[in-house]
């Protein structure tokens, strides 16, 4: 139980280009470094993927479900982009694979377009954090330690 | 016409499984051994097949849509899963390859969440089976027997 | 538990007269038959009744409930037309007489107007089956014996 | 002026059978029966009647709209079940034959179902009592008493 | 083809006593007498039924489409009171049975409350007249006449 | 008080040309013959006119408001075509002249769009009329005389 | 558990005074004198008190949900007036506080503005009392004491 | 620069005693004592309150908005309860005050009923913290550090 | 920079003979000329135009754009009567003219009928005065005074 | 009847210091000057007061409409902040204490968020002025005074 | 067949003055030029008009369907501004006058207000092209020609 | 600067076989023919591609905004078929892209089904050509030329 999941959805490959005023100037790479000096911190193992496709993203919470169910991971944290607003899929994956997520978002989403405002993930999720910039990642997998192992979860 | 298609979209790799209260303990395993043995009762060669990626569905009913009018398929089962609701683009390829779907779900998807309500697929369906657990398989198998030679279907 | 009601809602006694494009062209004779053929081939006494009266329906079912509780039906063939879309008194009188209901429909609703997309019934029938033509009833009544004992139902 | 009329609607003469969790215990003929009690504590003579036909129940509000004119008739107590939710036409018996009715509920509905929360009665209620088990039978029959004679309601 | 048929809803028979500020002075008895007498002015035999009973006007219908499927009507006036508003059981009636309607309403619905302002017969009736009192009687009679022999309806 | 106006509004000039399947092979001229041949027949004056401008229209009201004051005019015929579904203008010209009108379609639209199903003018109107062809005219103006003179209208 | 206590919201200190078409002539003292008989003649002590603070009703709810826990308080009688239809504290202090309430209105709440149609009490109450005049403090007040212990409440 | 203010609204008070099964145990003054841990490890002076009262919580943010443009504070915890989805008033202090705020809630909102979906004051906080149990408090504290002094905010 | 527009729009003519309990006695002269008055007391030249075409009005707002870009004028009262509601010509007219409006409406339109309640015109107004009875006029001419040249306007 | 009142509502207070780009520079204190030299000048003392707390603003508006009835007070100019588009208490405290209101706003609400553009006010006010800057309030004061005195207002 | 006449709507005079930031700085005459230039290129006569009433549009859309029915005229360019949202009378116009229209749009609607994303006109229309600025103009006139004759448009 | 891409979307590989009375019966290699055609007319390179993946879309977008900004590529024509309704991720990645898009359809969509209405990519893209045939592929080569270098975009 010493490994943590962090996976980026679409467009999140063009952090640090995309829309600098809304996401900021830290591109993925920084960000997933930013993540494994947090895991240091906090005696976790991260490891980092992205995709654009659906279809990958859930294939890869089916894989963290069973290394969670196997007690490898202590969950995941998950930015969906806009997978987040429009993927029952997803929402199916988090919770037919068991498995536990902290959803996130770098912008204040709150803030922004009215289709932004609903997340089919946040039911499942354990927990939402949502609009601090890159910080909602080392922040999302210090509470996924504070939750304590997720068998207790459900 | 001697073949039908059996497609099984996204999270459905995790019958048995998931949500095992809603979904039952069949693997997807159990599933297509099930189709096949209707098959084999109904006299139809039946093919499974699953993926969680929306584009690869899409392709996989344009082939159907080539077998059928070919007169090699009678029809599809599709279970879409998640993509049932989102999914428009399956939605076009069912319509626009002109392939006969039933359309099932395992469970009942009207006692359920609200986004689960709509099908995007039904109003192109020759015909939709809900809610009786994995009997939707060998019932829609035999509605497509049922239903004679698709080529008198529109 | 060798019998099943198949009971029909208002306007079914015009079938086979009634816009044919939609229904068909068999008569509520004609499918009362086919019930009967298949009850035989499946081994159930298969009872069929037809009202326009709401009230008249809703006494069926309870009916239905105290003979099914008595273990001498297997369950409802239940295609309840219009009132389908209008009747709650329909939906308590399934729940509130504890009957295990197959709800059919001989056209694809879900290809017709915006009104006939809600179903009052579908929420607590064991299962639906839509727009395969009058093999909704025969695939009903095979459901309800692979279904098995309405006692395992809750 | 000495007499009240009870009627209840469809299911409710499964009372006892249906739904405990929800409905409680008691019977409609134990229900029908602490009306008469109460009745009699209160001077009242309490007259009982069901139905599951909306057009029954339309009729027998024409009959206390001329019974409660004729001054024979304090109000009557109305459980309309599912057809509260679903009948104009009742609204408008009540309205039209000017009789004066308190609408009860046994279950919260507001506790329940969307659909269970609008009530096509209660705009032409005298009162609405909702949600205290069967006690709402005998405080509807005190509340017609406190009301006064209904001349007076308009 | 020389006879219409008349047919009253829902707490119809109340007429003349019913919010007179709202449906006028004149009871049903004085409306048939009127729907007699335009009969005689124009040359038809005027039949008129009223029912509060859903499942009754919904076979009146059936057979009315009979009579005239046989050439012996002209069509039905119907003023279907509150169902109207809730029933597609009617609606179903009248375009499965094929039957030419002239739907209308002594009061203008459309000047009260927003639930009277849907009607679910509308579309399938060849004309509606609202709103002039008494009258829609002997107008929709009138547009009878005018509109021919049903049989060019379609 | 022997008069009546006419008044038809935007692309009724097209009438004959427009659509024919929706409106019919008379032309604008045929109907204000019709109408003049009804007026004839009832022992109006009729008088047609024809605006493709809303601003036209609502003097046109005006000038009816205050011919029907004086007691020169029974009342007002108004085909307001698509205006009826826009217009707020018109539906407080006819309020706020206190003109008498009868609104009046030729072709069902309760049976067409979405957006012609609503029309700003009904609940100000006297009576509505629509849906049986151009047998609307003469049906309408035969309205206003049954309905006695507009002074009793409020 | 012989007391209860009776809470009045915003304005209802106007009682008497405020619109008496809708609320009537008796004031607010005259109410809690009512209150106070009612208790008389059931055995109960009851206390009443008014607040146009939110907060204050809030906190009130607190202490009577602390003495309803120490069997001193048999429930609450509450009208909280506009915050009914406005407050999600109000909500979460029956619930969080987990005391028996019974809700009321003094006038029909459902025959007035769409914005008092709907309360944000009603799913938490233990039954609501809606539009009998005052009379439905004293009836609450009853309904209280026939509901029994409220430890048998949940 | 090294005070920050953690402010809870309505029922907060009830903590661990209100519905454990979604707050959870701790009392509000554990998660008061967690704060201030919380401060001591991050070099944050953290202050405490609680408030039923809106009017009071829109006057301690104004206090803070001096405060943090004095440069005395780093920001404020904000857990608005029931108000976060009604208090417009709330929202305008924040943005008016120009104060930061992180929004917690210790449930899942999200998972909960319809009404809690929405928070009017997320648009103008600066993050959002949500379902992780009392675990929000501590993080919020840390991504108000992180942050870095609120000049930098807008 | 000395005069003022007063642009009055469809019905308006009407004005002490249109429903007088809702816009008083005063003809649209008697309000022309209340609004020289104000004009004199204000130091403007003040020029009242009335028309019931939506295509004038939107030229008039043209003209007066011109206008006020010269110095010539401070900017436009105007009461666009129903057209408020339906006209985005006339929005558009206001935003593209660059021309200061303070829109007035004599009646106090949010207390009647919903289709009132929303304006085309409000977002792009300087001001709106609401149903002061024809006070508004006089109020808006002080208005545009109290506001300044229109060049300070954006 | 030589008084006002202005009450001012939540962050109110904050006035030239929030948003100064939406409310412009002047302070409450300018506001409540700019009140008294407007009274001066019209002959009324001019009151004024400002609350965060929706009970506190009630409580006044019941004290003013004892003080208009008594003929103390030409009647109330209120801005209530963001409890104008939530609080219904304001409502029932301004229609229940009978007291005249020209209710203001210094923004024009309805060029800003969706959830501006409603006032639960507004059906119940004399009057609205909106979006003029700090003049609304001497607007609203000499609105008063041409309104001439309350009791003629109903 | 070698003219095509181009429609410009209200407010279109403004071209080049309004809101330069959203439609540019080119005038009307420079468009009208532009059209000219393009219809040379491509062998088109091309006129153009402009006018501020619905009406007079809608009577330039019948005479296209004459000129057009006529052989001379191969379509209609229209920009019908405001109006595109708001008027059925212009659709009518289109389809009743059997008009061959490509509707146009300067600025991109869909990224503006709401109530410019819905066009009345679309649905009846050839084609549409958005939100390209002038050049929508030439290629419009462009698309006409590549359409090729109207005659095979239905 | 002198190559374009064109972007097909899913289920648009079975052009001139899918649904011709919509699509026509042009292939998609035609209508690749049909842009290098124009290509060579205008001096662009045009590069086809078609995906039935939304992944696969999102990635070559991100390449052309790469390809983009070096100077190498004038913008795109993305068809996105289905996705253009359902996809925020394409939105997404049109945007965090920064590539200059003109979306095309090749059906008038708003003559559609109600979910084809709708397009998630229409607020990002530069412009939007939509209804009239192949013809939308040359029609928006020719828009990308007539728009000038994409660096003056924004």
């Amino acid at each position: 139980m010493t490994a943590a999941l962090v996976l980026n959805g679409p467009n999140l490959n063009l952090l640090g280009r995309r829309e600098p005023g809304v996401y900021g100037l830290m591109t993925l790479a920084d960000v997933e470094q930013l993540c494994a000096d947090t895991g240091a911190e906090l005696g976790l193992e991260v490891e980092c993927r992205q995709s654009n496709f659906e279809g990958e993203l859930v294939e890869w919470l089916h894989e963290a479900g069973e290394r969670q169910a196997a007690g490898e991971l202590v969950g995941v944290v998950l930015n969906a982009g806009a997978y987040t607003h429009t993927s029952i899929a997803l929402r199916d994956a988090v919770s037919g694979a068991d498995v536990r997520v902290v959803e996130v978002h770098i912008s204040n989403v709150h803030a922004r377009e009215e289709f932004r405002q609903h997340s089919h993930l946040s039911p499942v999720a354990a927990g939402v954090i949502v609009g601090l910039g890159v910080s909602v990642y080392p922040l999302a997998l210090r509470a996924l330690t504070l939750l304590g192992p997720p068998t207790v979860l459900r």
